[in-house]
């Protein structure tokens, strides 16, 4: 097929000539695909990721009936559009993937075993990549071929990417190969990145970031122009959803955050506006942003992982100073604004790689205040992020370590308790002890739930049960949780065994009563 | 009663004049430590800690009949000496403790409910006491008394630690008033230590530390002369134990871990003298220094916690260019040996405070090896590093988790079983699950036993249980931890939910056995 001529709109976005004569056909790319193949994607969080290669070698495993025939590992920084990555699952086309995933179809493929998952946490991921860590067992040490979306490609070759940067700077420095999307329906995004790629020890250096605003790379992620196989024009959108709006639930979660933060502030143990914040994704964040929109902080800063929609009512209302993060994942309304205002906020906004955004050198060094939504709590300040009943993977773990472990402030905000299908309270998030722990009781500082706040810090383990349970627990699941803390300790302490007393033959008691009888209220009491 | 006459070797250590003036015994200061008091103390590991001070006010309850009348809440960089803090305990000393403790009586009284104890990531601990937030509910947010030990009082009025650092710059930041025991029995280590003290956000800064090597800080402590309400002439040394000798599993454990070093060199993942190593205490600790001593590896670098005998050998043949710690924890003889050979070795070590020796900023910039040794590891590597059973403490977390989050190989080393009362197998360190996670799936990349070394870096759950169970567990767990593999994978593959398969009502069921059966091996097979 010959090749296809550069639009004026795509001629615009490459200015280094000899990139314009690998202009190709998605099609002329199919030979670098074999099944088996390593594969890197750019994207973090549903946004920057490469939408034409994905989507045509999912259209040719459709077509030709390849189901199964065409499986890779696949990598990118962490959640990818679910139009690509999920659309490859239910294609049976994902052998193994790491570190994160979002979608029906893969989660599904993972916890029916045919697509072999890890989670790393985000900030590591990167680096143990350029370790070789991931591809010790391949013959070049190697990423067979990295797709990258771009919004502008330098004169030097270098790629501006979109709307996230991730792991794109260390997927392409291990890269074999590269494939270039350049997207024409995106603003061009120079500028408003600071990339920085990997040293490996012993020549690391420090990051020499002491505010969230401070810049310490370049604008553009360099790439040998040698490794380019082939570039693609893209036009369509980062595939996003529109946001919900907080519930009550969440509304007085942030109601207790707001007044714990005007509590440290008088305690002279935060300044008058705060230290950068960081925020995860959901309904109790976006409540909590919006809940700072209707305080009296001002001058608010952020250092996190993903913005969202949220972050723009703060800057709007003059109330946030300054926003970093590894990706801008908006709504397509939040998108709109974001575009439609691009002179406005492209000096308050700053995209770094996962491995800045999530370092905990920085994290503990600026004493970010961390905060994050788990599937269950126990009640020594344990939470688990990532496999319901021990075992079924959601997402992945994410970044919420990275900021947990490190920050200054550590705090899970989740409601008190879940629906079950046949119990709208048939699952309680504060449990006797975690089905699985992404999270340590040496890791947490705050728990709090749209019951109250327990303040957690300088407690041995049988104080934090006392105040979880009194602050956080749901009326109806205290009496519960009481009884299993009160047996486990007169036994453990009886048996000079109760520093952290669990009856350990029944601390998943409540979980059964919910997989057998379908709610934890139904568990036969200890 | 007069205020003592110091004597020569006391006039030699203390350059301030004003400081000799505040000469004076222990009983005139015992008003300062009322019921109550919290109270800080220098030492790390069993070294460097106050001896005249505790011991006079420890025979001061024991004669007058006051257990139980003198309570405290102690804070200390980690483990004390046992002559010390475990006689407190013994004596009904200390309310609440904090991060760490060695000794029968200490850990009695905190896992019978006498003793209130957390552990803070040994890094971490520091910092959180300057945020205040150990001394949130205090009136003055202050620790009233901080006894240190001195190898010296500078002219200026800062002091020259002994055998560790530790979290005594930051203790120090925090007291209101201030006992220094100038101990005259131990060489001055002026010139040993590298200081840095804890700024507060938004004001921290990086360390600026890219080699092991490198000196960020100055020689001494400073300290307020005004708040020093007493000096102290000590005389005693450091009571530290002879160690064991290293028995035939930990050094089988020691080869596989020597060939996988010299295997990640070969394969260009790590420089021929590898990158800084950091190692535990313990026997296998020992066991793998000592395996270095007999290898090929030269020009080697230690980034530790603790500093013991084993790498003296390492200097002294050659093979260790330098090391740096937050303690040195030699044996009597060990010390013997350093003292007499101070010229030869005080220019290759260097003493910092535990939150930059354990500091995941530095760690993960050198590349850091981490290993230590846990109670046990489950089939998907999770680790348990503090609580027997779930419940029973025994020292603390320690830095393990500041190391095995951050280094570039965290590797776990545990011998396969450990000896029950009945049974010389009767408890398997590798187990379904782990009853207590202080490491979690998401940190380990290497897990080693005698029988042998588990590589998971980028494998899946289920990859990952495979090869733990066919590498590390003993034989005759082997079967036992198959089996549950095999029905855990089966059950929760068939439920779609496979990811990390766990009999949730079972988990525990090898726990149950040694605790009702006395041995593991007596589980009733799933």
């Amino acid at each position: 097929m010959a090749s296809p001529i550069a639009s004026a709109a795509l001629r615009s976005r490459i200015k280094r000539p000899s990139m314009l004569k690998k202009l190709c056909h998605p099609e002329d790319l199919l030979p670098h695909f074999p099944n088996g193949a390593y594969i890197g994607w750019s994207g973090f969080t549903g946004v920057g990721y490469p939408k034409k290669m994905p989507t045509f070698l999912a259209d040719h495993v459709e077509k030709n009936s390849l189901q199964g025939k065409m499986r890779y590992s696949l990598f990118v920084g962490a959640s990818s559009g679910a139009e690509t990555e999920n659309r490859w699952a239910a294609l049976d086309m994902i052998e193994r993937r790491a570190p994160h995933q979002v979608g029906k179809n893969i989660s599904k493929g993972i916890n029916e075993g045919r697509i072999k998952f890890f989670d790393k946490h985000l900030s590591m991921f990167p680096v143990d990549l350029v370790y070789g860590f991931y591809t010790k067992d391949r013959p070049s040490n190697k990423i067979d071929v990295v797709v990258v979306e771009a919004t502008e490609i330098k004169e030097d070759g270098s790629i501006v990417p979109g709307a996230s940067v991730g792991a794109t700077p260390e997927l392409l420095q291990l890269a074999d190969k590269i494939i270039i999307e350049v997207n024409t329906a995106l603003p061009n995004f120079d500028g408003l990145h600071d990339i920085t790629m990997t040293d490996l020890p012993p020549r690391r250096k420090p990051y020499l970031i002491t505010n969230v605003e401070d810049r310490i790379g370049t604008n553009s992620i360099p790439i040998d122009p040698e490794k380019v196989v082939g570039i693609l024009e893209s036009d369509y959108q980062d595939q996003t959803l529109p946001n919900a709006a907080p519930d009550e639930a969440s509304k007085r979660i942030a109601g207790y955050l707001i007044e714990f933060f005007e509590h440290e502030v008088k305690h002279g143990r935060l300044p008058a506006n705060l230290l950068p914040i960081q925020s995860g994704i959901g309904n109790i964040a976006n409540a909590v942003i919006g809940g700072l929109d209707n305080s009296n902080f001002r001058n608010l800063k952020v250092w996190t992982e993903v913005i969202q929609d949220t972050f723009l009512d703060l800057f709007d209302s003059g109330r946030l100073d300054f926003a970093t993060a590894t990706s801008v994942r908006f709504s397509p309304a939040g998108f709109e604004r974001f575009y439609n205002n691009w002179e406005d906020y492209k000096n308050k906004l700053l995209l770094r790689s996962q491995q800045v955004s999530n370092s905990p050198e920085i994290i503990r060094r600026l004493g970010v205040i961390g905060m994050n939504t788990p599937v269950e709590v126990d009640i020594y300040a344990h939470a688990n992020s990532t496999c319901v009943m021990g075992s079924r993977m959601l997402n992945g773990l994410g970044g919420s370590a990275d900021f947990l472990r490190s920050a200054k402030y550590s705090i899970m905000h989740t409601p008190s308790t879940r629906p079950s299908k046949t119990d709208p309270h048939g699952v309680s998030c504060i449990v006797p002890m975690c089905t699985h722990v992404d999270q340590t009781e040496h890791d947490l500082d705050i728990v709090v739930t749209e019951n109250g706040l327990a303040d957690v810090r300088g407690l041995s383990p049988r104080e934090r049960a006392r105040v979880i349970i009194d602050q956080c627990a749901h009326d109806v699941y205290k009496p519960i949780l009481r009884a299993y803390f009160e047996k486990a300790e007169s036994e453990c302490l009886r048996k000079g065994m109760g520093h952290e007393p669990h009856l350990l033959w029944n601390a998943f008691d409540m979980h059964r009563a919910l997989s057998e009888e379908g709610s934890m209220q139904k568990v036969k009491m200890w």
